[in-house]
């Protein structure tokens, strides 16, 4: 008997790239032909069958839905994974995780193998490197062989099925307005890079708040952080000659490392500067001043993605009509905020 | 690197004669147009020389491990989550994440669904409830079978495996010790239920350290939670009536619950109670006052048992010797505990 192959082994085989053999199979115009050759007949000598999804979900359910998550040390994706296995035990259905540590390599290997036979449908939210490089054949090629993907959180406007996602702009023009509301007029913002989507549009929700108020977008308080894990440095040296009266930080480790930093340059919070941040995760509630926050309710978000994709495993809904669930923020204002009454 | 193979096997895989391949590779008229396309692309694709011998094809492993892990939402399984990725990932093996929710019938059909064909070997560590049955028939039968196991954390005695631990007793006793050390005589103990094992070791260690410093064990300053989730009102219910100098806490939660129940009774941390926790999550770091942990170092644990498993699963190890391997934890002190000399 030939053994199965896999997407990577063939690009092993081959010596190239898995996104090169992954579209090589789809016949992808970026992919020469010559390695489209070499791909598609070594494919099909180890019966290498992307239709093999199709076929495996006519004659057998596995009742097993995949979840495949940027980063696991993540307090937000652990809750969402919370809400998906509530909503999935209760249906009766298994739950296996992989992660693509925000590598595209590794997502699209992930979902090839979940893919395989595994899990009847997927849950996602797409890796950083994903983002960048704006390629989402993997995902595409899953769903046009009849696999339900529900995406969540980190969503693509390019990839047509059901998604949740959070208001993640009004949720920061809520956070932004509360603090224009308590007087603060130069509110700094810590954000990601453009190309995480959620960064963007929180930057936006800021934007908007300044507008808004007719106050005048100011790019030298907006910081962008590539690196989450080494943010530290770079905040400390953003805050050292900045005049500011609030902070906005579009996630929890920034927006602890924002107070840590202004600290240590003398300055008290709340009161001499606010700040908000987003995602209420354990470190919030714990710290000292305990931190106002954009609350995201993860495991709302996973349970919510697990009905739409169980719905859909069920034929309980249409298979042309695709929805996005925007599930709304809630603003938690705790001691890291001075309120205008404190004032009086 | 491009496998190397023989004629022979060009015949077998494209299920033609070794004399066909031959011809075809000749060129040769009686062959037809569409079988020489097919011979010579898999010839090209593998190099094909004559006196080449070829590299076995036997194997048919799925290069999956499959990690079952009682809880999500929870820092430290998601360091050592982190630690076997990068093993493994390295090795070229994909990784699986199930969970059993603390559930021995959930763990019991986690393994049953990844030991049917999905991965090659497992990682776990127990759930709280399989701990208290004490059955682990599901995991003795998936090794009887043949399938590799390394458990970490909490571990059993009972089953013969691999096993990847801390020095749980010795770490507690290192950090009572350091309390006593620096002059605390009344330390409290805050744990969980004795059936989870390292809750139990962790009592132990605590235990020795009084002994062995010829301080009596008051039952009266030990606190055993079952319900980790809700803890807070047990732990300042505790307090209201005790009179102590330190506090050692089984893990993190519990921690920062008693600092905020103390500091809820009025008491002064470090300067009237010194407190150290286990696990070294993000929440210590950032806590303020900043605190004093046993460093469980989650992912050098990841790493260890990911190693162990795949030495087994490309037979580096012979089949009968299992080993324990302890790791050492190590003792952070931070602002929580009251240094001797800071009272000088």
């Amino acid at each position: 008997m030939k053994r199965k192959i896999t997407l990577k082994q063939i690009a092993k085989e081959l010596d190239v790239s898995v996104s090169t053999v992954s579209k090589a199979l789809k016949d992808s115009r970026e992919i020469s032909i010559d390695t489209k050759d070499k791909v598609k007949a070594f494919a099909k000598l180890y019966n290498y069958k992307p239709n093999n999804i199709a076929l495996s979900l006519k004659n057998r359910k596995t009742k097993t839905i995949g979840i495949i998550i940027p980063e696991i040390v993540h307090y937000f994706f652990t809750t969402v994974i919370q809400g998906i296995e509530h909503v999935a035990n209760e249906k009766g259905y298994n739950v296996i995780i992989c992660l693509s540590n925000n590598s595209f390599d590794k997502e699209v290997l992930n979902l090839e193998f979940l893919a395989n036979g595994s899990t009847d449908g997927f849950i996602l939210s797409v890796a950083k490197e994903t983002q960048q490089k704006e390629d989402y054949h993997h995902i595409n090629e899953v769903i046009s062989q009849g696999m339900p993907v529900v995406m969540f959180d980190r969503v693509i406007d390019e990839v047509i099925c059901d998604k949740v996602i959070i208001s993640d702009k009004h949720g920061a023009f809520e956070a932004v307005q509360y603090l224009i509301d308590q007087s603060c007029k130069k509110i700094a913002l810590i954000s990601t890079v453009d190309y995480v989507s959620v960064g963007k549009l929180r930057t936006e929700g800021y934007q908007e708040a300044l507008i808004t108020n007719d106050i005048p977008i100011n790019p030298e308080l907006i910081l962008k952080i590539e690196d989450v894990d080494h943010s530290e440095e770079r905040i400390e040296a953003f805050f050292s000659d900045k005049d500011i009266d609030a902070v906005f930080a579009v996630n929890e480790k920034f927006a602890v490392n924002a107070i840590k930093a202004l600290t240590k340059l003398g300055k008290k919070i709340p009161d001499d500067i606010s700040v908000i941040g987003f995602t209420d995760g354990v470190v919030s509630k714990s710290f000292i001043p305990s931190l106002s926050t954009v609350n995201q309710h993860g495991e709302e978000m996973g349970a919510k993605a697990a009905s739409l994709l169980i719905d859909r495993l069920e034929d309980k809904v249409h298979e042309q009509s695709f929805q996005t669930t925007v599930l709304n923020t809630s603003l938690i204002i705790r001691d890291s905020v001075k309120r205008k009454t404190d004032s009086l």
